[in-house]
């Protein structure tokens, strides 16, 4: 008899490391959006030197949620503090385990003082669905993401989504609105004019310079793009495509990807039964050199996602004992690793000649699974922290990844990143039979820049 | 004012080469299908060792003809003989301009005595809308293919086109089929069962290995396809993407993409004068490293695309007096290259460090427009061919190209092709500024096979 329910899958699967490292999801998709418009090299420069529209219509799920308990369930279920969350703000939500391991995140909206939208990935979704029905007097909504092959069949969305970003994002903006248009502080939403339609925007901003998310009825889309590209030709604004947005985050320093840590705790396992045998939860795919028999290594605490200032023991909330537990300054912290060209080289070689090579590294996204865990290591061997989305920055001109390391590890240090899944890949779809390499890499701020490698790091065990 | 057709905007651009080379049109999209159901280098390796459903729905334009003049239109427009055109047979058919360049190609059905169906790129669809239109008594059905991008929009067909091929395709055939089918020549029609419909059928085959190509009416898409899906799974048969399909033609030897050359015959000018300004042959991208004044020199003929023995002088047609002026024997003619891996690790790899870098060579399709030219040359750096589609093959862990070469390059010969456009590159949208690169590549059969290299060519100037 198959599963029901996640539970009953789990219960099946016996391991759930290997489950999830076998999934055959594939790769994680961000759909609808056209591959490219130009070139996803351009598109990416174009976000760094002039503007880009990034368009969000379809890779996230919206939740709409209202009712005289909103607010409490956001308390209860968030790290975050809701002392202070005025209408027409956002938080960075990030709810946790009673283990205390991130479930995931995204931007909450608060739209009216009983109503919020929630836009983000499913595992933060399907937990606010599930909490929502246990006893909160609220109504909520689930606009789900996109199909990830709609193959020909007609999309619709509730909302679209775009941002303009980019350096030259508010001559744009202020052009469409027909009037200047007030800087809000991030995070701030307001109204703005585009096309006739007064649409909302949240106050957003890449490498300091400011611009907006923006939302409004899907019927419009067509609309309201045509009208930003439009204006934003004479500012070099360029759409863009899927294939670059999908590694914006490499500069920005943000990691997309936790695996939702519900795997384990018993005080869960309601919710692993309310989970469907085919949710996100059972069929992500866990991809990567890091390997460990245990789930609970997979998971990740706030403090090493660095969402440790959004820890707020203001109010009670689910995983707050474990929280406190926890000494955020001896935690892992986020750093991004900067790739050895030299090592990168040999991977991205490697589907050439004699095989079995490496494990591909697609331009601009490397990713393989929905989460990605490979092993950090130091000089010894000793694995000193995951290195969790991996791609290539036509910007940098290099290949980043984003990491959790361990806090005597600095910034400058040479690591090793292994590449590829030991003895030869796991089942996934996305993989072929490879062999493991590690790179080097240079440990470096998140969000991104360039560092000067220093030759010596006293007490630690660089590769220099 | 704007040009409101091919001639006026030739007129106005003045030099077609260089309006060609800077079409702001982006890349050839093959559209619709998903990029990856598992990734591009397992469904590649599918159709060598297992078997592969190609799903052709969606980027050939169809035409369906029919009428008493039907035969004639065919006969009068390509160089294929009709003497011998019984229905239920297809033929590659092949119409070349009054100076004799090929127009394109395309597979031509004979559904009935007087009902026809074309399948293939827009140039040839487009030159027999008009000859269609000019006094033969025929009614003519376009059924263009679906849009590059359709974004979320719903797509529709009048058919969908699958083959099924690699050597487990006739055990899935012939199961799905409910008993054994006969494997007709090649090229002949016929039916077949399949989930309860009957769908017609064309014998096809790759590498020896018979199959077939199917189509029916669109409506039953997702019920034949999940059909054939299921029935294969047990044979190892993989559904595959766009990314994969677009290179089976670098092992197949087919070169999808002559320009079509129907800029500079005078006796053309009406034609042009028909074509709209936003017609495939106005916005086509030229691409590559070869560089002429004159649009001539990108056009081929029969013979130097591997179709001269499709030739036949039992008829009049267009184009007829230009090509029996030709000797065939003398003609460049088509072979795969087999690029250096060295070389070509180089491109793969100049995406990382300084900049400019070489033009990016995608993954496995590297073609960055429309009709592709790289200049093939030789030890002293004498043009001896043009390289026409590019990319890599993952059955053979190589980058392949079809070009076309002269007559005395003997297979083994050791070449160059220089990738990238001189001067930095063309304006193109897939192109981003870099220096050009010289790849050896071996000269080698078409369909591809690998060849033992030899050390000496007496008498050419290879290399080696």
């Amino acid at each position: 008899m198959s599963p029901k329910n996640l539970q009953e899958l789990l219960d099946t699967a016996g391991n759930t490391v290997e489950l999830l490292r076998n999934s055959q999801l594939g790769a994680y998709i961000y759909p609808v959006v056209p591959s490219e418009f130009t070139n996803f090299r351009r598109e990416v420069i174009a976000w760094r030197d002039t503007a880009v529209l990034y368009d969000q219509s379809h890779h996230m799920h919206n939740i709409f949620i209202s009712g005289p308990d909103a607010l409490k369930l956001i308390t209860d279920t968030g790290i975050n503090s809701t002392a202070k969350f005025p209408v027409d703000t956002a938080k960075q939500f990030v709810p946790v385990s009673p283990e205390g391991g991130v479930i995931g995140d995204g931007i909450l909206f608060r739209d009216a003082e009983e109503e919020f939208t929630f836009v983000g990935r499913a595992p933060v979704a399907n937990w606010l669905l599930y909490k929502g029905s246990q006893g909160y007097n609220v109504d909520m909504v689930l606009d789900p993401r996109s199909p990830s092959r709609p193959y020909g069949k007609a999309v619709t969305r509730k909302v679209w989504r775009f941002q303009i970003q980019g350096p030259n994002a508010w001559p744009v903006i202020e052009k469409l609105n027909g009037e200047p248009l007030e800087q809000v502080k991030f995070f701030r939403m307001g109204w703005m004019n585009i096309a006739g339609e007064k649409v909302r925007t949240l106050r957003h901003g890449m490498a300091g310079a400011p611009g907006l998310e923006i939302w409004g009825p899907y019927e419009s889309y067509d609309k309201i793009r045509d009208a930003i590209l439009e204006a934003g030709r004479e500012f070099g604004l360029e759409p863009c495509g899927a294939r670059a947005y999908s590694c914006n985050t490499l500069e920005s320093g943000w990691i997309p990807s936790p695996l939702p840590a519900i795997y384990t705790a018993p005080e869960l396992r309601g919710y692993r039964e309310w989970l469907g045998a085919d949710s996100y939860e059972a069929t992500n795919a866990i991809a990567g050199s890091f390997l460990s028999d245990k789930i609970e290594d997979y998971y990740t605490n706030p403090w090493e996602l660095g969402y440790g200032s959004f820890v707020k023991f203001d109010h009670d909330f689910v995983g707050r004992d474990a929280l406190e537990a926890i000494d955020g300054a001896t935690q892992r912290r986020k750093v991004t690793l900067a790739w050895h060209a030299e090592d990168l080289g040999k991977v991205l070689t490697s589907p050439l000649g004699d095989g079995p090579g490496y494990q591909f590294f697609d331009l601009p996204n490397a990713n393989f699974g929905s989460s990605n865990f490979d092993s950090v290591v130091d000089s010894g061997g000793k694995v000193v922290g995951l290195s969790m989305f991996t791609g290539y920055s036509a910007n940098e001109r290099a290949g980043l990844s984003l990491a959790t390391v361990d806090p005597d590890v600095p910034i400058g240090a040479e690591v090793r990143v292994v590449w590829g899944e030991p003895d030869g890949g796991s089942r996934k779809t996305t993989v072929q039979r490879h062999e493991q390499i590690a790179v080097r890499a240079v440990v470096s701020p998140a969000p991104y820049s360039k560092v000067v490698q220093e030759s010596y790091h006293a007490g630690w065990r660089s590769l220099a």
